[in-house]
């Protein structure tokens, strides 16, 4: 997994501080989580390539983390796009996007699929060989979900070394991988157990923005290789952080110390702090590997 | 009058290149006229007071003229914004915001205004002391207006090299503005004509994009100080032109010949061009006085 932060401030953009959006990088697969305004913009400046996005996240309706959504759409069917798009987002999103490309009568030509979310309860909204994604209910003032997405590969590796010299067919790699034992062109037959190895342990990415304070996370973050956890405020605005059902660095790192997740980072910065530092600080007093979300920073997971 | 290009490309925006938008600065006020996604960020770069917005017209529904609308809108909320915003837009307009502020449960505290425009004619849809706005209806996809600004002003203008070493009341210079003979402290009659000087002309500027080739045109913006007519291609596109409605240079410079404007500005220029002196190059061959437009830079009308 690969990580790249398009935006991690809240709010509104500004000059070089952009909303919330993430690009998840899944073998050759992109997912995109949340998509303020101008993220099409910042997937420019990343390099990405647009077809690749397949299914699109959205955790909830403020404009921070959507308004960059209708636009991102639009631009697919500019550029030709003809693969389908799916979008994960609580209910109302269809209605936002179908009602503004029937004003401005540009159907997209490519088949666009909306999933929306209505439940409270964690459920799994996508699932492949490869990757589960399930929803985490976070408490905020709109319907708002964090998303768990948790690799999946029961596929054993071609153990590279003890194969070193033996010639094999393309479809002895697959059968490798299924865990069978193959028999080579002049007979011979090699177990399973001693050219391959253990599947890759599943990974796990946690995204919870945006949410108050709310330890009911922890039972369905446990261990996750990387939570990214909202911290829009410091302590010394705590109040602030109750009244807009946001959490502040010192609560994220609570959340992230019970769930004993192996990394926290935190993000969705107010624009009134100039500096970075003090959510580190805050969150280290209790917590210690913690990073600090940047726009266009790139992360392996 | 003061006009600042925002954006000044089509389709879709980029790193460098942003979707249309502009400010027109008239005394202290300020008018937007379009709004493509991040024009809230060019605002900012332009380090334009938000507050003194207070009307914005939006030319028609397609995304690279209004999807930064919303975001605009939500922004003023944040900051605190009390004073009304008036919006002038095809019908829809209204419909499009109001769901996203319901479902963003997030209606501004300050007074919004929608005023939604279905004529097919010409007509006025803003007037204060000073200044005129009438819509110029185009030919696009979709319903598609211009904007047509004319400043009026009948107030006379003091005489600065009349009145020097004469002391004046703050009531005389009022008096003289409104075209009245002023009586000064001492008795003595000083007739208006002597005083002062003639009211400033008006002075016009019209907007329009985005339109096909269209003659009709020509009546509603005849002789003003400056048109800002679309040239998203060049003629060895004219085909795509008429295909998507849009027009090339050298039909905006007809329109300009035709119209005896002062001056042209280009815009809304498609992507595939890297070099924008092909639009000027192509303009000039039938109207000398063009200029082209450009992100953030600023010109007087």
């Amino acid at each position: 997994m690969q990580l790249t932060i398009l935006g991690c401030h809240s709010a509104t953009p500004r000059e070089n501080y952009h909303t919330s959006s993430q690009l998840l990088k899944i073998n050759e697969n992109l997912f995109l989580i949340d998509c303020g305004e101008g993220t099409q913009i910042q997937l420019r400046k990343a390099k990405v390539k647009f077809s690749k996005i397949k299914h699109i996240f959205i955790s909830h309706l403020h404009g921070d983390h959507f308004y960059g959504l209708i636009g991102l759409i639009s631009t697919f069917r500019l550029l030709g796009r003809e693969d389908e798009l799916n979008i994960y987002g609580p209910r109302g999103i269809k209605e936002i996007i179908t009602l503004q490309l029937k004003l401005a009568k540009s159907w997209t030509e490519y088949p666009l699929f909306f999933h929306e979310l209505v439940s409270s309860k964690s459920e799994i909204i996508y699932k492949d060989d490869f990757l589960t994604v399930k929803t985490i209910p976070l408490d905020h003032r709109v319907y708002t979900n964090g998303f768990l997405f948790t690799t999946s590969s029961n596929k054993r590796k071609v153990n590279s070394n003890a194969i070193k010299g033996i010639k094999l067919e393309h479809y002895h790699y697959r059968q490798i991988q299924e865990g069978k034992s193959i028999k080579l062109n002049d007979g011979k037959v090699l177990n399973n157990e001693d050219i391959s190895l253990k599947p890759d342990p599943p990974k796990k990415y946690a995204y919870c923005s945006d949410t108050a304070f709310n330890p009911n996370l922890v039972q369905l973050i446990k261990g996750v290789d990387l939570l990214y956890h909202e911290s829009t405020f410091l302590e010394k605005h705590s109040e602030l952080a109750k009244t807009t059902k946001h959490s502040t660095a010192l609560q994220a790192a609570k959340i992230a110390k019970d769930a004993c997740v192996k990394k926290l980072m935190l993000g969705h910065y107010s624009n009134r702090y100039s500096d970075k530092e003090g959510f580190y600080h805050e969150a280290t007093k209790i917590f210690k590997s913690v990073i600090l979300s940047e726009d266009l920073k790139s992360f392996s997971i």
